[in-house]
Formats: structure tokens, sequence, C-alpha cells
């Protein structure tokens, strides 16, 4: 299962963590916004933002599995930069020193980019469009179903949906950040990363916490190095490794030793991991095999495991019910609390003050919120900037896609920002973007709208292009929201770089995309670049043009039933929150939305985040104050490691270098079969 | 690469690092000799013998690979006698509380039959005697080079040969643990492990120790057993980890995941696990690829690779050079030195006073000292009962084997004390038993010296078994006296318990081998039990009996000169040790013997090791105090779990239980061809 809902992996350190950070720094002066943004920075963003958009692009049109990158984006940024002044300042030309401030906004910056690259589609959506994939599908192969893709009005879309997301969920960042406090794991890796590099001299613990990570980063570097050798093929090397037997390995129950999820695992919260791992015991321990053994009778045994109509239509729609059940009560409950508060004519500020009214003795966090509130960007003008380009964008989609009317992008733009408030929200509980389960949700729901005739699948798919940009965007904005607040950016900084990354991402993801098309057969399901997600993706838009009742037998009751019960259990924890004060029985109480992600993807990500929880456990029984102060920094060590290899492994994939060795695993009769043959 | 030279597999500990130990024990009474040796102890010790003929049996005849039981065999005793004592003692019968002198009797007596299970060669050379094997071969398969096998005179070809091996190397036991201070790795942590059982409570660090290897101990162990469920055949499974890449792994390089011999080398000297990699660089790197280059030249092209007559040829007879060079050195460089000090008319016990003086401080090496010179086996008794027992058996053996002249075994006689120093002397060093190798030059020359026509094989196979058993013997014993000494355990007691293991060893071992030989196909290939090394020594015998003559091209130049250098290596470390003391650069050396034990196994044992020193390292760098507290702890642990888990592999194996997954390494072509048959 690839992981093409993770546009992140990072690792976060819970506030009170690392509550020595901020004094290392409280010598060192912070710039003004605008001198958060200098000219070295925009062009190593550049720089670095083609160097990531040529690496996704690859990975999207092979695999469709992209690392996270913002974490190795963090770093490169920092080596780039940091040769760059050090030459400078050897010259005595060095004017402005480098702080951190800049490095965020150059790890800002691309991360944008290249979540462009991801969100744009090329991979998915749009190549979903072209008559080469459509020729593939059995149905939907009519002209007013299919647009012949031209990097010209590729740009355009591009330009016209992406900017919207930026806008939909800045009036939230204190909500998210400040009061719901939630982790971003990649995120506050990054910001501790960048806050280890620029950690003035003389801070002792900072420094050995820098060590720690250091060597933790070397060992998880080596080690996803180490793995690379043994993954030749599909289905070989460590992440196939049936840790727990073969069968367990068929219902995703494995680890498979990836240090970015161990190290994920050691950031989040205990209940985020148990939460991951009963929700995938529950679906594909129980659910799954139960509904699997309907097979025949609730849907055809004659489809193929990954058709929507059969046990794979459960797994997505099941576990989409239960994010937006989680999300929607969130949005609710969220209302309803910012409404009273601002009934009884409390200022922002104030309510802020208020729910955070015990922690702020902290000093870490008093300097953060301060320069978090710092350069506010005000509400109205977030407002404002999303009406205007949401207008600008109702007027130009037709255009692109006549199939598609004002109306339809209308809708979208009204739903877009509470989905993308529950994809930042979950994304920041659990570093999970599910961003194209979104863009999924809006294919079928527009494809079925328009209809075939009017060119329905093409609608959906396009619809599928704004969805997902909100979403994803809100996700990404956020998670850089949650960096900034750790290295004391300033938002307006941040929001800018936000907005030069993507209109580079805009720019550079077509044009990319447009060298390999040429290039390659793209989409070929034989060729290097199979693309498997486009046809994926026009499937779903032709199971929406055949409607709802095309779903297997007693979905969407199961669809309904777990909305329902995703908004019960959150009630239930807020009600024990509130009158059950004695015990806390509510920490215990598992979250809908972290339950439902395994849903989909399976254990294994579960599973290494429990070791990682473990670890620290175990950590913590040993030596409480060791672990507090270094199981960050290890943590992010194991995470930044695995993700810088990505960089390498990218290169070795763009020059076709396979893997000496592939580490197989067989059952001992395919084993005999295997080794007979092999010795005939 | 078989691990049939091995015999054992504990772990040492350096006298001084243990030196808390023996206060632990200052309160608690040391029994008599003859109050070590009870009744409960022999009916445990007849209970286990059993047990473990059957597992070595079995193993010996299906891979011939037999596992280190020692550990194992200390450990069950433990909890058989102490489980009896406990419910006696409930009963209020108790009259002799458990000591760990006890203890180290009855594991003595399990390791003395189980060795007599591996050194009686029913599964090598004796079962090579059978016509059943002699048909596979090509020539020598006349009436005079075969012998029908039978219950009746193997019992009494064991009870001729097995009990000289004891009186061999008795008067040396003081030579080689309290002046050399040999490690014993194997017998050092059994000691380790029996004392740890056996301190009193409130010995607060002997307790922590005791915690530290439990874990270990259970790490280890269950490491092994999640090894197993990937071991479906032959080449799966992490012992079959191309760690450094096919090629490497060709040329039997790679880390095999041994727990074993990890632990062995956290224990083992530095400069021994460095002599043991410098060796498998030099000939698994160097020299074997050299000699491969002149195929079809130095060797006939056509030979398989197992061949004595091509490049296994010189593997085998390079490695028998170099340590004949370095044991004969030793053997010489001791008897001059005692010489020597007997012309001074010095007394034995005032040398070893000399020679250990400064060190006699510590209060562990006093105690042991005392209890190891308490109960003496007087030399002359020793000598006498070596001379008796030839005797018998030179009358003896040419009854059985008529081939086989008394001088023939006469001839063997005067000899084998000295390989049987040698090996002794090597085991204490590494580990490593090599008498088996020795076996194989007896059969060389007597084979050779008897010709064919006069039943050269059958005579070389038969002195193969009078070497086998003094040269096994040997280095199992002096092990046992290393466990002995470091538990206080009566010299005499522990002879005691080898004579009686041995009797039940020369009894079970060829009525349980006579129960599988009647009740499968022993010795076809095709079968479950294929006994491969049947064939290969009667190969060596059939070599043998075609003369040096039929040795590949510059063999025989290549053995001098390896037994040569062995033997100026050992001059060269000890002129600089009389004659450099400066910077001591003798400890620099590699020693010969360790090196040439890769030559014939290959490299990825001493790549174990090494990572154990590696760890040991790191280790002390971090904090000295603790990695020589509690580093023999931690290697005790993961011997013992490692061996542990033998036993329920074992029964599995017996069973006929196979593991479920193969885990295995493919090239990335071969994995191509693999996946597009497995799909076909």
């Amino acid at each position: 299962m690839p992981k093409e809902d993770r546009d992140s992996g990072g690792e976060a350190v819970g506030d009170e963590d690392v509550a020595a950070v901020e004094k290392a720094f409280e010598e060192t002066e912070v710039p003004s916004w605008q001198n958060q943004i200098t000219i070295r920075a925009m062009l190593t963003s550049l720089l670095l933002s083609f160097v990531f958009n040529v690496i996704v692009c690859k990975l999207n049109l092979s695999t469709g599995v992209i690392p996270s990158l913002n974490v190795a984006a963090g770093l490169l940024g920092f080596a780039i930069v940091k040769a760059w002044t050090v030459l400078i300042g050897k010259c005595g030309l060095l004017k402005q020193p480098f702080t951190r401030q800049e490095n965020t906004v150059i790890q800002t910056c691309v991360v944008a980019s290249s979540g462009i690259a991801f969100s744009s589609g090329t991979a998915s959506y749009l190549l979903g469009m072209s008559p080469r994939t459509a020729a593939q599908a059995d149905t939907g192969n009519t002209p007013i179903n299919v647009k012949q893709l031209s990097v010209g009005w590729m740009i355009a879309f591009l330009f016209a949906v992406s900017f919207v997301g930026l806008f939909s969920i800045v009036p939230l960042r204190k909500v998210m950040i400040l009061k719901y406090k939630l982790t971003y794991p990649s995120g506050t890796a990054t910001a501790y990363l960048i806050n280890s590099f620029h950690t003035p001299k003389g801070a002792k613990l900072a420094k050995k916490q820098v060590w720690v990570l250091f060597k933790s980063f070397v060992g998880s570097f080596f080690w996803a190095c180490f793995q690379w050798f043994f993954s030749a093929a599909d289905g070989c090397g460590f992440s196939s490794f049936p840790t727990f037997g073969l069968e367990a390995f068929k219902k995703r129950f494995y680890f498979d030793f990836s240090a970015t999820y161990v190290g994920v695992g050691m950031i989040c919260p205990y209940m985020v991991n148990v939460s991951l791992l009963i929700g995938a015991i529950f679906s594909w321990g129980i659910l799954w095999p139960v509904i699997e053994s309907k097979k025949g009778v609730w849907y055809s045994a004659d489809l193929p495991g990954s058709s929507l109509h059969g046990i794979q239509g459960y797994r997505v729609f099941l576990a989409i019910a239960m994010m937006l059940g989680d999300g929607l009560f969130h949005v609710v409950y969220m209302v309803i609390v910012t409404g009273k508060s601002f009934l009884q004519r409390r200022s922002q500020t104030s309510l802020l003050n208020e729910s955070t009214d015990g922690q702020i003795a902290n000093f870490d966090e008093r300097q953060r919120m301060q320069y978090f509130l710092k350069d506010q960007i005000p509400n109205t003008s977030a407002v404002a900037g999303y009406v205007l380009l949401a207008a600008v964008s109702i007027g130009v989609m037709p255009q692109i896609f006549h199939q598609l009317k004002w109306y339809h992008v209308l809708v979208a733009y009204i739903f877009a920002p509470i989905l993308a408030f529950c994809n930042a929200y979950g994304c920041g509980l659990t570093d999970w973007s599910l961003a194209s389960n979104y863009g999924k949700i809006a294919i079928l729901i527009f494809s079925s709208w328009v209809g075939l005739e009017n060119g329905g699948v093409l609608a959906g798919l396009a619809s599928c292009g704004v969805m997902m940009s909100i979403v994803s965007t809100a996700s990404d904005l956020m998670q850089d929201f949650k960096t900034g607040y750790l290295t004391l950016s300033s938002p307006r900084a941040m929001f800018f770089s936000q907005v030069y990354g993507t209109a580079i991402g805009c720019l550079f993801s077509p044009l990319v995309f447009w060298f390999f098309y040429k290039a390659y057969s793209v989409g070929d399901p034989e060729g290097s670049y199979p693309a498997p997600y486009a046809l994926m993706y026009r499937g779903i838009a032709l199971l929406g043009v055949e409607g709802f009742s095309s779903l297997p037998k007693n979905c969407l009751k199961l669809v309904i039933m777990f909305f329902i019960a995703a908004v019960l259990i959150n009630l239930l924890i807020e009600i024990l929150k509130k009158y059950e004060t004695k015990y806390g029985i509510y920490r215990f109480i598992p979250s809908p939305m972290c339950m439902a992600i395994p849903f989909y993807l399976g254990a294994y990500f579960a599973i290494d985040m429990c070791i990682g929880s473990l670890i620290l456990f175990i950590w913590e029984k040993k030596n409480k104050k060791k672990a507090r102060e270094f199981g960050p920094a290890v943590a992010s060590g194991l995470i930044c490691g695995d993700s810088l290899w990505g960089i390498p492994a990218a290169i070795l994939a763009l020059a076709g270098v396979q893997a000496p060795i592939c580490m197989k695993f067989l059952s001992a009769s395919t084993n005999q079969r295997v080794d007979s043959f092999l010795s005939a």
C-alpha cells in the first residue's frame, strides 16, 4: 500500500520537552519578517524546489510513493546557505548572519513547491484525463470524457487552484497551534532540526542534543542505505518483512523497519499510536475478514482486490466516514465554542490567554507565542483573499474544462475549508495528510452530479484537483506554521514564502512532468513509468458516474454507522472531559480519526509507531529526565536520516540503478518450487 | 560451511572482570570433592545425557552442524536439581543444599557424554566404513576396505579409545589455566552462568549481573527463535544474510546475525578477533582467488568445490599447516621452559607461584587457585593411566579392525598427546575445537601408510577415531577444568564426572545411532538423514591411499611455507616479548592459530566476533567500569540464549516441523526470473 497520502515525515517535540531551547537563543536577535526573507534564501529555495520537483515527479510516475521531504529540505537549505555565508564571511563580505528564521523560510518554500508536485496530480487526476489512460479503462472513453494534455492549460489550471488553499486555513492557525497544541510531528521535527543547527555555542544541553541527534541521524541514514541494497524489486527488502508471519503480512500486520515511523511514534502521544493499532486490529483483524467472508454475496467474487466495487470500497469508504465524522465533530464543536466566547465579547487574544493560562509560565512558550502573534495576517484579509481567488478560479475553471460549470466550482469552494480543517487537524495529530482521500470523495460526488453524458468523468477529475489543492495546502501550511512557531519565525514571512513556493511549484511541476511525458511512454503499465494512480483515479470517476448504487452491498449502511460512531466517540470524550475529572478516563478513549487511517493502509505503520512508543516508554521507565531531554532528538534523527536517504535513493532511481539484491520472503512450499526452478 | 569443528559455544570472562564474584560466595562452604558428586547429580546427568545424545546424533546425521550445548547443559542441570531440591526442601527432607560445584559436575558429565556423540563418528568415520557409503565412492569398495556396522563392536571400540584422552592432558591443566590463563570462552561462560545462579542473596553487583544476564539471555533466545521462522530451507534465513553483498557472501564474508559469536567476540581478547579477521581477509580475499585463478592449471577445473583435489584441498591443508606450526611451536617452547625450570630444581608449585606472582593479590584468583590445587590428580597416575589404557587399546583395536596393526595404534598414541595439547591450547584461545581436523590428518597418514590393498581406507578411518577421541576429549576436559576453576569445583570431582559421562556416552551414542540407522535410510543423499560427513571422511581416506602426490599442484610447497611462517611468527612474538618491552609491539602481532581457522570456514564468524569486540570497545569508551562489570554478563546471556534455542529447534527438527517462511536472497536478475516463474 503506497503512502500516497503522506506528505511529511519529520518528528515533533512536545513543547515541554524542549524547555531548554529558547534559553539558548535568548541572546540571538530575531530579525524582522522582511529580513527573514533574503535574496540568498529565495535563490536557494528556487534551486532546491527544482531538484525536489524532479524527484517527486519521477517518484510519482514510477510508484506513486513519495517520501517526506521537508526535513531534507530544511537540512539542505541549511547546508547551502551555511556554506555560502561561511564562504562570504571568509571574504569579509557577510552583512547579515544566517538565522534559523531564514532557514525556516527556505524549508517552507521548498515544501510548498514540492507539495504542488504532489497535489498537481500530474500522475493521478490530470494524467487520468489523457486519452492514453482513457484507452485502458472499459468505459468512458468518449471525447467529452477525455482531454488532451498540454503544458499551457496545466499551468493555468494550477495557478487558478493552488493559491486558494493558502487562505483557507490561515484564520485557524492560532486555534490549531496555540489552543489545540497539535503536534504536527514533521513540522516539529524540522523545527527541532533547524533549532539545533542554529543553537549558539555554549548551550550545553542543546549541544548534547545535537550530538545525539547527529548519531541517530547517521545511524538512521545508514540503516536506510543498508535497506536499499536488499530491495531490488517490489515485495523485496525490509519493507516487506513478514515479521509476524506470512498470514499476518497478508493482512498488513508487519513491522517494516522504517526508522521514520519509529521516530514519529516516539513523538506522537501514546494514545495516538494505540488508537492507530486498535483501528488496525479492528479493521484488518476483524472487520475485513468478516466482510470478505461475504464475498460473492455482498460483492462479486470476480473483482480484483483493488476495485472500489469490492472489499477496497469498504476500506476506503468506511475510513472516509470515520474521518469525516471526527473532522466534522471538531468543526462543529469549535464553531460552538468560538461562537459562545464571541458572544461573551471576549477578544481572541484573551481567549487564547485563558485557554493556555496555566502553562504559559514556560519561557519557551512565552517567547514562541509572542513572535507567533507579532506579525498578524488579519482574518479579514485572509477571508477576502479566499473569496477573491475562489472567484477567479470559478471564472477560469469552466474555461479550461467546459464540462465543469461555475456552480460546481462554487460548491467545491464552499465545502473545501471544512475538509481542509479536518485534514489539517488530523495531520496535526498523526502526521498523515489525507488530501488524496478528500480528492477521491470530490471525484465521486462531482462525477455522479455531472453524469457520464455531460463529461462527468472529466468534471470529477478536475474537481479532485480543486479539492486536493486546498486540502493538501492547508495541512502543509499548518505544518510550516508549527515549524515557524517553534523557530520564532514570523507567520507573515512564512506565508510569503509559501506563496513564493506555490508559484514556483505551479510553474515547475507541469514543466518537469511534460519532460517525462514527452520523453517516455508515461502510463504504460509495462514501462518504467506506469503511473499507477492515473488509472485508479479515472476508475473512481467511472464509479462516480455510475452512482452510489453501484457501491457494494451494505457499504452505505456501514458508512452511516461508522460516521455516527465517530461523532458519538468524540461526544463521549468531551462529556467525560467535562464531568469525569477524577480518573481522566477520557484520556483512554481512542481517537476515531486515528483509528480510521489504518482502515485503508493496514497496520504496518501503526506497528512502527507503537514500537517507537515502546522504546520511549522503556526509556522513560529507566531514566525519565534523559528520555525527555534526548527522546525527541533521537526521534528527529531517526526521521531525518531516513528521509535524507530518500535523495540518493531517488537519484539512483533516476539513473535507473537497481538495488543488487532482493531479500524475498517465500512460504516453505513456494520456496521448494523456487529452489527446484532455480536448480533446473 | 558447517561448524563441525565446534564443540562449544559459551562465553568467558577475563579473570579480572569478575573480581567481585568470590566475595559474594565467601560465606558459602565448598563441599569436599566426594560431596560434589551426589546421587541426584548423577541421575540428572544420566537423563540429560540421553536427551543430548539424541539431539546431537540427529543433528549429526542431518546436517552435521552441532550447536554448543554445554551452556544449555549447565542451565538445564541447574533447573532440574533446583526444582528437585526446592520440592524436597518443601517436604522438609533436604539434607544437602544444591551447590555450584554440584551443578558443574552435572554440566561436565553431560558435556562429556554429548562430546562422545560427536567424536564417536557415527556420522563420519564409523559410518564411512559401511557398505552403504562405500557404494557411493568411485574407488575403494573392496571387502577389505568395508566393515559391516554392528552395535556390539562399536560400543567396544568406543570404550577402548574414549578414556585414553582423559589422561592425556590432565598433567597440563595447571599450565593451561594458571600459567597461560587461557580464556576457554565456553567454559568460562558456563562458569559465569553457574556462579550467577548460585550467588547468595545480598550480593548486589552479582544480582545486577544476573539481571543483565537474564535480559540478554531472554533477548538472545527470542532473537534465535525469531530467526528460526525465516529459515525454511538451506540458504534461507538470517544465517545466509549477504550483509556485504552477494559477491562477498560467496567469499563467505557476511554477518550471520549469530548472537553466539557476537557474545564470544565480546569475551575473546581483541587481538584474537582481529587475527581471525586478518586470516579471513588474507585467505578468502587474496589467497583463494589467486589460487582459483590457476584453476585448470594447478588443479582440474572439473572438480566439485568440495573435492580435496581442488581448492578445498588448499583450504584444508594450509589451515592444518598453520595450526600445526603454531601448536608445535608452543609444545616445543613449553617443553624447553619446563625443562629449564626442572633443571634448576624448582618444584612445579613454586614455578606457578612465581609466574603468577604479581597478580595473585586478587581475592578471586587466590580462592580459585587454592581449590584448584587442593585435590590433586598426581601426574604419575595420569601418565600411568594413559599408558595402561593405551596398551589396552593397542591390544583391542587390531581385534576389531584387523587392517590396523598394533604398531599403527602405538604410533597414534605416541603423537596424540602433542595434538591434544595443540587443540586444547587453540580451543582455550578461540573456543574452537579442531578435533576433526586432526582426525583428518590421521586418516591421511594411516591410510597412505597401510595402503589400499591392505585395507588402508578402513585403517585410516579407524585411526581417525583414535585420534579424534583423544584430541576432542582433551579440549572438552580443559574447558571443564576452566569451569571448575571458576566455580571452585574440585578437579578430582570433575575428572570423576568426566569418566562417568564418557562411559554414558560410549553406551548411549552407538545405541541412539543404531536406532536411527535401523529406522531410516541413513546416508542416502536424497533422504532426511544424508549424513554428509560419512562420504567426506571416506573421501579423505581414499586420498590418503593414493598418496600426497595426488594433492593439487604446489599445495605441498605452500603447506611447508605456511608451517614455517606460523613458527616464525610465534618466534617473533616471543623475541619481542623478551627484548622489546617499551611499546609491547608483540601484542599487535596476530596469532597464526587464529588466522588459520577462517582459512577453512570463511570470515562470517570472524565478523560476528569482531562486532562483539566493537560493541565492547564502544561500551568501554563510554563507561569502562560498567563495561567491565556487565560486558561478560551480556555476552554470556547472548551465548546462552542462542544455545538454549538449539533445544526447541532440535525438537522441532526431530518432529519434522519446517519453519514456515524462507527469507531468500536473490540477485536482481535472478529475482526477475523467479518473479516471472511465480506469476506464471
